[in-house]
């Protein structure tokens, strides 16, 4: 793998499995104060089509990062909703 | 432009967008409780090598989405590590 790969996927990875650390805490603490409704309606809804996307453009990649973090994003937004 | 791009069009917007109105509720409540300070770290760090991958790879979508994405991200960063 060249170097601009590896850059991609660090890439990738990072901003995937960042929402892991803030699904972690919205499910421990039961805390979403401070935390955008909004912001996880438009960012899930966004994953959602991404995910269409990847599918579309038979790209595994993109279907495959935006499946994982909606597999973290998703958790969020029902906390958020069920918490207010 | 084919479907496909305006679909992927809507998604990058969605994504993207989406840090808007959390960047806002943080700036205007100054409330960063539930609001994960790791997952900030990790997804800014993300979107700066996001960009730098999109110079790498000459791709002004991947570089504009992401440059955007942290003009949004990075006083949601900011904030939690001031109010903690």
């Amino acid at each position: 793998m060249d170097w601009t790969s590896t850059i991609g996927y660090l890439a990738a990875s990072l901003t995937t499995l960042s929402f892991l650390p803030q699904a972690f805490k919205v499910i421990t603490t039961q805390n979403t104060q401070g935390i955008s409704g909004l912001m996880y309606v438009m960012f899930v809804t966004g994953l959602v089509i991404w995910l269409v996307y990847g599918l579309l453009i038979g790209d595994a990649a993109v279907s495959m990062a935006n499946f994982l973090t909606l597999v973290f994003a998703l958790p969020i937004l029902v906390m958020k909703y069920r918490k207010g």
